[in-house]
């Protein structure tokens, strides 16, 4: 059965966009699956809440579903666990902190009881059907992150998940370089890599020289000094202990999920603090502005954040004055820029210092640069390459890295969402593709916002809705009364009020002749036809024209 | 009489933001303004195509009013020139292509006879009132532009414009130094400065670098090379000409913009190109790809632009094939970025090599970084400044940079629009307040869309629209039927047919009770509120829900 004998290797997420993560690999009877991740809305997105990936494949083939392997906890990598847990039941890997954040998430969503999650130590082996999956360390911007060595029948794949190579990591995990070489030297099939910043010549810097800036930082600023960050990233959080402890300042934790961070992060053994570093809100007050730290969410100004917030003014317990210096630990997200930077300047012109730059090496990321990806390339000289985590130009820019470092030419796949490639003994090629929409959590409401609702909602923000009842005689068809019109989001109706009068009058032109019965339907397009035109004219705006023909 | 003896310097936009750029210069009876910019709408901004600057001021001093100076022709500083002249008529003073640029505009809008605009060489002085103008050259990626020494009768005044210090610019134009430093020999009462790349470290780098890349590109590329930029870039467009004329290639120019750009440039001698080296459409049909050269619009994403339409593969005459070479010769506008990169994803999936990476030289911006803002101050020695042209982040940077070398402590002041600083001959300070609120344009309409419509696009925007129609009873104001609903980018009414029909319901339970004649107002509130709050407990989303009741 030629069918059982390939492997298939399933993107169902994360490849030709940012987000929501999810590989299927597939060989006769089994699947295990990679990252089961969320996306946050683009733009165009408009009133979506969370994009998930489609598991309309795995739907179709519950039953061979083996197992789920948790590369690490980022949002874009376990996010969309909750949505996939409502539907299939398979046991759960992932290590401790990895565990750690999806049981809280489960626990959220009331999920936690009957989920089967296990962690596990790097290098610990998994068997899942014909598979046996292999944890190893990775260096990247939260602890416990792992890549997999993933024994098939037909060879090794190694799946990187999110990396770097730190030479320096804050909390000491390494790349596993020798596992990755002994990998090499045995034959490596496949290699699915990170290509978030393959666009990146150079190298990514060490988390180091974070710690390095923010001390020198911290050591001139003579106010207060204020630290965003993200929530995940807790060795940046030790980093700022660290710099605390050094100039003797304490520390003051605010932000919902940085408050539940922090703490996990402290009960787990993740962050070190010297007892009565990290202080309350009361010993806050008590703390000069010199002697304070305050570490905050809201790096991607986040409208609810608490630096949003500060930066607004209206946070409870923080209030800016001339003298604070704001430092952003982070980089702006792409389509984040906007709020990042109106934060920015309303925190200028609260009179703060705000460091933003990363000039100043206030940040790193987490993931590796093309020198980087060229080392694992060499250490692991797998014979088919698929890039992973990344739009398609980084797939794209990644694949001819490859290429250039030592991958058979036509050996390195650019798969989107939803593309199979199928790996046998001789060859790869890809053919067949499966569902990979966009499925949209929007409230409640999981894979009900479609196309064509979004284009609704974009007609709706781009000029308004006009709303025209008219009142029929049931018998005649004969307009019973003036047309009502109201209008939302079109125009200032209390200085155009004329327009609205105006248009009772289109409404009745625009059904004279139709004294015999018709089609309400018919009534209604004529209506909303001839209204529309006559806004336009007006105004070189086309608000949506809902038109309800009521009879009497 | 105090009043009359201070210098007044109101910036009516452009400060605290990107675009949009006009200033305000009053002393006794005479008014000066300083470019009349327009900006594009930011994200939130739903719907509207302009902002314009507020000449609330201008109207209520209309007799001041002496005449227009225009630095440069890009739309930030001469776009909103249009509805200006609506209202005002002063003489209008630019450069030579400045002034062409502006007449066509005003020819587009019917208000070109009337208008008196006068081309001015760099050097030439304008008498305007109490001022007198004179233009001198600078460097900035349109050619003519222009900063102002503006002599008034407490001192001279300068305002740069855009501007950068490119000491081999393409286009022959350098920033003319030694005019600047004769004005600070002779002493400068108040520099204005561009602040755009105020945080950028260092020195922006030539125009000449980008013409280096272009033709080690042009020389490498097998196939054909197609590279976008911005309309107004002529020197842009010149290198590419001059890499095709060194390499071989012909040249097609797409995109309206850029051919009427390319056409005005060419006749006002500002765009050299040999004989037949610019082709038309049937030329460039029978020219081998590795002959050719395709010059276009769309390096910002825009939607209908020739790149977008090559991208997705909707071009009328360029087909997007493998071994096509496209160069993006231009940095995403902040805002811009998501458009921009998916015009990049999508060239790559049609095969193209696509140039977009700033590190490979295909574009230098237009603006002083650090580095030259010093030479600015160290040239002029203000006693006063005013950094202009930025978000409220770059003119804080920048007041600061001015301080660290030499202006003195306090003399720095960064104003936003709408800010007066009043100069004398002791001191200078800022209080009073001008209107200066954005004015948006939005079809026909100019002004006519307030915070309130915004909030209402947002919020339609979000969630969609549910219009409840209720047909009473005139005399017992019970309900006549079954109310009627119906939704636009809310949900999947398909899907959901149960929830709508199940508001009737609510509808018909919320107004139980209301037996006697009540007031239409209050049966709208009291059905509105039941059926919101229904939706959102139903499918946590909050649609605009709007009432209409219907007497019978």
């Amino acid at each position: 059965m030629a069918g059982n004998t390939t492997l298939r290797v399933i993107p169902l997420g994360g490849l030709g966009e940012i987000g929501r993560n999810m590989m299927v690999l597939e060989y006769g009877d089994d699947i295990i699956v990679v990252d089961v991740g969320l996306m946050f809305p683009e733009e165009e997105m408009l009133g979506v809440d969370l994009v998930i990936p489609d598991f309309t494949y795995l739907r179709d083939n519950k039953d061979k579903l083996r197992a789920v392997f948790l590369t690490h906890g980022h949002e874009d990598h376990v996010g969309a666990l909750p949505y996939f847990m409502r539907e299939f039941n398979a046991p759960i890997y992932g290590a401790r902190l990895t565990d750690g954040l999806i049981r809280v998430k489960l626990q959220e969503h009331r999920l936690l009881q009957g989920a089967e999650t296990h962690v596990i130590q790097p290098g610990d082996v998994i068997t899942a059907g014909v598979f046996e999956v292999e944890f190893f360390t990775v260096a990247h911007s939260i602890p416990d992150a792992c890549g997999l060595v993933i024994r098939t029948p037909l060879g090794l794949v190694v799946h990187t998940g999110d990396f770097k190579l730190d030479h320096t990591p804050v909390m000491d995990q390494h790349t596993d370089l020798i596992r990755l070489a002994q990998v090499g030297a045995e034959g490596c099939l496949l290699l699915l890599a990170d290509s978030t910043y393959a666009e990146q010549e150079g190298f990514t810097p060490s988390e180091q020289l974070v710690g390095t800036a923010l001390r020198n930082i911290m050591v001139n600023a003579e106010g207060r000094m204020i630290v965003a960050t993200f929530a995940s990233l807790i060795s940046r959080v030790q980093q700022v202990v660290d710099a605390a402890v050094f100039t003797g300042r304490k520390v003051f934790v605010t932000g919902r999920s940085m408050i539940d961070n922090v703490a996990m992060a402290r009960q787990l053994g993740y962050l070190n603090a010297p007892d009565g570093v990290i202080i309350g809100v009361e010993e806050m007050r008590n703390t000069p502005a010199a002697k304070l730290v305050v570490v905050t969410t809201g790096s991607q100004g986040e409208p609810t954040s608490a630096l949003t917030r500060m930066a607004n003014g209206d946070h409870r317990h923080i209030t800016i004055t001339k003298g604070d210096t704001v430092v952003l630990s982070a980089s702006p997200i792409p389509g984040n820029e906007t709020a990042v930077y109106r934060n920015v300047d309303n925190l200028f012109r609260l009179g703060a210092e705000v460091l933003y730059n990363r000039a100043l090496n206030t940040h790193v990321h987490g993931h590796a640069s093309r020198e980087e990806l060229k080392i694992i390339q060499s250490l692991l000289q797998p014979e088919y390459f698929v890039p992973v985590h990344g739009e398609y130009r980084h797939l794209v820019i990644h694949a001819k890295l490859a290429e250039s470092v030592g991958v058979p030419k036509g050996n390195a796949f650019v798969l989107t969402d939803g593309d199979v490639l199928e790996i046998d003994e001789e060859s790869a090629w890809t053919g067949e593709r499966v569902p990979a929409s966009y499925v949209y959590v929007d409230g409640l409401g999981i894979g009900d916002v479609d196309q064509h609702i979004l284009r609704d909602r974009a007609h709706l923000s781009t000029d308004g809705v006009v709303v025209v009842i008219v009142t029929v005689d049931k018998q005649t068809g004969k307009l019973e009364r003036a047309a009502e019109v109201l209008a939302r989001g079109f125009i200032d109706v209390e200085e155009r009020e004329d327009l609205l009068d105006r248009s009772k009058q289109v409404v009745a032109d625009s059904i004279k002749g139709v004294d015999h019965y018709a089609e309400f339907g018919d009534i209604n397009v004529r209506i909303r036809d001839a209204v529309s035109k006559f806004l336009y004219d007006e105004t070189r705006r086309r608000p949506m024209v809902l038109t309800v023909t009521v009879e009497v």
